[in-house]
């Protein structure tokens, strides 16, 4: 497949399909991800040639974003398969990845889909009159690869169709920029390329010439606004303000924020959002001034076992993130023995939402009905293509 | 006159009279100040000998908080009159302190009253019988120095009516913790001693032994909550969570904040709050939230000539303050050529708020009314006493 250039790394001297936040290097066979806790001080890749390897860089966030992870489970499930000399060995190797992000429900998701490749292949083969031989683990590694790279590949076309979803509710205006307001990283980084929430962004302004800029919230406590957004938004040239997290009230008080995009990291059968600790006020500020305000996600993100967002249990983190200890100098920023309550996400009714943007199509109110109707879809469209694709292997 | 004990300074093995913020060390002749930016790594007093080294500290932020500002700008009137021959030194210098913070309403305020205080003496000399000669600037030293003492020991007196004033407003429970929401810092650092809005905390807790939990606002970008009342409640043994700036809304959603108390930069004659930046949004959840809402402001903040708070003009402030330079280490947190929107406060509108606690009472709306009537109560109190003064001297 073949899709418009990297909105992040055209910049970079490379061969077009290493442009990405997550690649496999087919000759030196191994993983390269965007070491993203060198940004935005450096650009730097990060290999990981084994399995262990890759569950450290997932574990230590050197990869982190949703799709971004589960691209990278994947790939390491071809790691896993040429380390394997058994099924025995591939399940503890898929475990040893899945435990490096318990919650990343994506993670799980993509090794899974890899792994019930394989489960299908063996079985073919057993029930096939052709074949003499039940092919080893490391045999499959080329279609392994294969596989990983058409997930890879699925990912940038389902972020592509998103952002062509998400294009058509920013609004234009004839003699002034659109104003985007934008939390945490939701952008290339996040994903193999082009993003969720950043995505439409980066569509409206490479492929569409859209004149908008960007209102990007800090995202305290761990700074991926400051850290990664602005540095995904100057390297495409996108117009951007960085701006504290109390900031975006005030101006959508005065009339400088249009549209509010972000993320989620899952979202409850009632179109309640789970998303980044500091995205309910923001929706509820959008609300108050009658700001349009939209979630946008992959339908693999929709999770229709939660009634709620209030199901979804809510990590807590470590408390050095906010006094600290691993971002400021001057010692601490507040005192070491003070008791912090750090969580990571928090969960924005569902009432707060103008909408939510899939790579099925928008969804409004009621989003019991239509969040429903964009997961059936999306598991037909999975379907046809795993019948087509498993059909042309025979 | 004598006041409870500090809710801050009591652990400080020192004289009751030294245990302040800001205080004048009668025998060596210069102001001690608490050294803010040192808080929360080192707690040390830093020491203002001329006008010079008082308005250095002013500008260089060591002392801050607009009360602690004012009393520093009185005895730095002390400090300029012993360094004066002729009034018109004593000008030169007292354009030296207001220069120091143009835009702290309180610091002109107390280097103004310090003056016509100078300006009372020499006209009544003029006229008097019983004087033969007008004294000289030098020689009104000690009854300057007493006035700033007077004017100090004020700022505690109305911190003190404002906190009895606003622990009215203050829930109480029989099984569990009032939980109290905060922003910035108002507290005895930020004052002669006891504070705003973190005096009212502090009055419950030392005065009237409430069980009161708080919740402390880390407030981006200066950090003032991590930095300086999470200091300060810690001293004062006070239970507290500090909080990166989005957690509150989600805590408000799950019944876990009360009320919300804060301070004011300026309060304009409808009702506005202005305040540090982050304090709108903090608002609107609330009253999304049917949380009652109180600024906490001596009658000396609010500002009749401003009709609105979008009359106030807002502060921007350097971006270094948000991309961390001076606050991060492992380089900065943002790429170094992004673009920074940096205002340092925001405007709530009155409609958010539940109240304004003075020291002249609750005002409620219509506010355009009582906070003109709670300005008049305050000028009927410093003319009263002014008179004394005065008379008491001739």
């Amino acid at each position: 497949m073949s899709y418009p250039t990297s909105p992040v790394y055209d910049w970079l001297d490379i061969p077009t399909k290493h442009k990405r936040s997550v690649y496999f290097d087919h000759e030196k066979f191994h993983i390269v991800l965007t070491d993203q806790p060198a940004l935005p001080d450096t650009f730097r890749r990060h290999t990981c040639p084994s399995v262990e390897a890759t569950a450290f860089a997932i574990n230590t966030m050197i990869v982190r974003g949703a799709p971004a992870i589960g691209v990278t489970g994947a790939y390491g499930m071809v790691l896993a398969a040429s380390e394997s000399s058994s099924m025995a060995d591939l399940l503890k190797h898929k475990a040893t990845l899945d435990a490096a992000r318990p919650t990343a429900v994506n993670l799980t998701w993509a090794t899974s889909r890899m792994l019930d490749f394989v489960s299908n292949i063996l079985a073919t083969s057993k029930t096939s009159k052709t074949s003499k031989t039940t092919p080893t683990i490391k045999s499959l590694v080329p279609i392994l690869l294969d596989q990983a790279e058409q997930l890879a590949d699925e990912d940038i076309a389902i972020n592509l169709r998103m952002a062509k979803v998400g294009s058509t509710i920013v609004p234009t205006f004839q003699h002034r920029a659109t104003n985007i307001s934008h939390r945490c990283n939701t952008g290339a980084l996040a994903a193999t390329d082009w993003g969720t929430a950043l995505g439409v962004i980066h569509y409206c302004h490479k492929i569409l010439h859209r004149n908008i800029h960007v209102w990007v919230d800090e995202t305290r406590p761990r700074l991926q606004g400051a850290r990664l957004s602005a540095w995904e938004l100057t390297k495409a040239n996108i117009p951007m303000h960085l701006i504290s997290d109390g900031v975006a009230g005030g101006l959508m008080r005065k009339g400088q924020i249009d549209v509010v995009l972000f993320g989620a990291d899952r979202v409850a059968k009632n179109g309640d959002v789970v998303n980044k600790i500091g995205t309910f006020p923001l929706a509820v500020m959008a609300h108050t001034h009658g700001i349009p305000v939209y979630a946008v996600v992959p339908t693999s993100t929709i999770d229709l076992t939660c009634i709620t967002g209030d199901d979804v249990e809510i990590e807590e983190r470590n408390s050095n993130e906010v006094i600290g200890l691993s971002f400021f100098n001057q010692g601490s920023i507040a005192p070491t023995n003070v008791q912090v309550y750090n969580p990571a996400f928090d969960n924005t009714p569902y009432k707060y939402l103008t909408g939510i943007i899939t790579e099925e199509g928008l969804c409004y109110p009621p989003f019991t009905e239509s969040l429903l109707e964009a997961k059936n879809k999306a598991e037909e469209r999975i379907q046809s293509k795993n019948g087509k694709f498993i059909r042309s292997r025979n």
